[in-house]
C-alpha cells in the first residue's frame, strides 16, 4: 500500500457504479484522461461482494485501456459513487473494505451525479426506474426520496408502471374509471384480469418500469387515468424540487430516463430553474478523486 | 377409487385452506360431525405441492380424530376452499391433481366463506392481511379485488401498514404532513429514516400488516394522516360493497381481522345491510361436499 500523499500518486480513477454497470475514468494528476473501464453492476444494497468485485474489475479494465500494468492497481486513488450506500449499513460495509488501491473513498451515486451536473454545488432529481433528489449546498448534501419501489419512488418508471396496472385492476372491477391502459397492458403482458396478478405480483421494479411507456402513450392520447398518474408523480417531484430550491440550490438538473417527461410537467418556478447537467456522473467521481490529491 | 355415486359415500370432508393452516370437518351423510382435522398451510398460489400435502394431512387428521381407519381415505368426498385458486393456473393445477380421495372438488376460499356466512347466497368482504370481495347471486360467484399486496388489497392490514410507512418516509423528507405514525413506527421497528427502507423493502405482506394496528391507534388519537389512510381504505371497501349490493346481494358480511374497524367506517347504506356470518368457512365446504351426494 502506498503512502496516501506519496509522490507516485499520479493515477486517479472515478467510478460511477449503478445497478446495471460500473463506468470508470482514469486520469493523471492534471486531469488528463488516460483510459476508461467498464464492469458489472455495483449496487451495494443488493450485492456487496459483487459491488466490490465490479469496482476492482472496472479499475483493471481502465488500467488496461490506458496501457498501464495491472500491478499498478495499488497506486490508484479511487472515488466511487455507488447505488445503495445511502443505506447506512451498506455505506459502512464499503468504507470498511480492505481494498487493493492506494486510497478508496465512496460516495452515493447521487452525490457524484450532483457534483458532475453542476461542476460543484446544486440540486438534482434522478427519475428513472426509481426516483431520488439530492441537494448539495455549502458543502452539505441532503437527499430526498430514494425510498425504493415498495415504500416510495413516486414519479419513477416503476411507480408509473405499478400505478398503471393498479388502475387496470380497479377498472376491471369497475371500481375505477375505464382506461386505455387496460388494452395497452393486456397487449404488452399477453394476459388480463386476475392473471395479471399471477404474472406481476413478484415482478421487479425494472419489470414494472417496462409499463411506464404505456402511461406516457395513453396520456398523450388523452387518457384521463394515465394523465392523473403522471400528474401525481410530477407533483411529488415538483414538491421535492421546490424544497431543494428553498434550501438554497442555485442550479437544478433533472436526470434519468424520465427527466424530459417529468420536466414538462413541473411548475413554472421549477421549470425556470432547470439547467442541463454539465457532465456525466463518472466525471463527478474523477473530480472528487483529484481533490484527494490536494487534500481539499 | 370408489365410484362417484357409490353406496359407500358416507364420509364427507369440508376443508378451509388458507395461508397459515387447513381446517377440516368430517361429517356423515346426515351432516353429523364425526371429527375435525388441522394441518399446515394451503395457498395454491404460493406452494402447490405443499397445498396438496396439507389437504391429505388434514384428511388423515380428521379421520384419526373420528376414530376411523386411515385406509378409508379413498372413501372421502372432499371439498376444499383454497387461497390462491382464484388464479386460473392454480385452479387448473388443483383440479388436475391425482388425489387419493373418492371425490375432490376445489373452490376459492372466499366461495366457501360466502356459502358459510349466508348458508347460501350473499356477499362477503374479507379484510385481513389482504382484501377481497365475493358476491354469490343466482348461483354465480363474482370476485372483486384480491389483487395482492403489490397491485391492490386496498384497505387490508398489509396495505394500511405500507401506507403508514410511506407516510412516515414522506414526513421524514418534509414532503408530507407530520404524523404520530413516525414515532410509533420507530418504536416498533427500532430504526428510522433510510434504515426503514433497508429493513422493510423486502418485507412480506404479513410484516407490513404488523403496522396496521399503529394506524388504528394513531387514528384514535386524532392523527389526521392515520385517519385519512383508514378512510381511503374504507372508501375502497365501501365502493366494493355498494357494487355487490347493486348486483343483487341480499346479505353482506364483513370477515377478517379488520372487519370491525372497517365496518365502522362504511357508508350508511352499507352499514344497514351488514349481517353477521352464520358459520365458519369450513362449514361452507361441508355444505358443498354434502351437495355432491345428492348431485345438486
Amino acid at each position: 500500500m502506498m503512502s496516501e500523499t506519496g509522490p507516485h500518486q499520479s493515477l486517479f480513477l472515478g467510478i460511477d457504479g449503478g445497478g446495471t454497470k460500473c463506468l470508470g475514468r482514469l486520469v493523471d494528476a492534471s486531469g488528463r484522461v488516460l483510459g476508461e473501464g467498464l464492469a458489472g453492476s455495483a449496487n451495494a444494497f443488493q450485492n456487496l461482494q459483487g459491488t466490490r468485485a465490479s469496482i476492482v474489475n472496472c479499475a483493471e479494465a481502465a488500467l488496461a485501456s490506458a496501457g498501464i500494468a495491472a500491478e499498478r492497481l495499488d497506486e490508484l486513488v479511487v472515488v466511487a459513487g455507488l447505488a445503495g450506500v445511502n443505506v447506512p449499513r451498506c455505506h459502512s460495509a464499503m468504507t470498511q473494505w480492505s481494498h487493493p488501491f492506494a486510497r478508496f473513498e465512496v460516495f452515493t451515486d447521487i452525490h457524484i451525479a450532483c457534483v458532475a451536473a453542476h461542476g460543484g454545488e446544486g440540486a438534482i432529481i434522478v427519475v428513472g426506474t426509481g426516483s431520488v433528489g439530492y441537494n448539495l449546498v455549502d458543502g452539505k448534501g441532503h437527499s430526498y426520496g430514494g425510498h425504493g419501489f415498495t415504500l416510495g419512488d413516486q414519479g419513477s418508471g416503476a411507480w408509473l408502471g405499478r400505478r398503471a396496472l393498479q388502475a387496470v385492476m380497479l377498472a376491471g372491477d369497475e371500481l375505477g374509471p375505464a382506461t386505455q391502459l387496460t388494452g395497452l397492458a393486456q397487449a404488452q403482458l399477453g394476459v388480463s384480469g386476475l392473471e395479471v396478478v399471477d404474472v406481476m405480483s413478484a415482478a421487479s421494479s425494472r419489470e414494472f418500469g417496462a409499463f411506464a411507456p404505456l402511461v406516457i402513450a395513453a396520456a398523450e392520447e388523452g387518457d384521463e387515468v394515465a394523465r392523473s398518474i403522471l400528474d401525481e408523480g410530477a407533483a411529488y417531484l415538483d414538491a421535492m424540487a421546490m424544497k431543494m430550491l428553498a434550501a438554497g440550490a442555485e442550479r437544478l438538473s433533472l436526470l434519468g430516463g424520465l427527466a424530459n417527461i417529468m420536466a414538462a410537467r413541473m411548475s413554472k418556478p421549477v421549470k425556470e430553474r432547470l439547467a442541463p447537467a454539465l457532465a456525466q456522473s463518472e466525471e463527478g467521481a474523477v473530480r472528487l478523486a483529484l481533490r484527494l490529491q490536494t487534500g481539499q
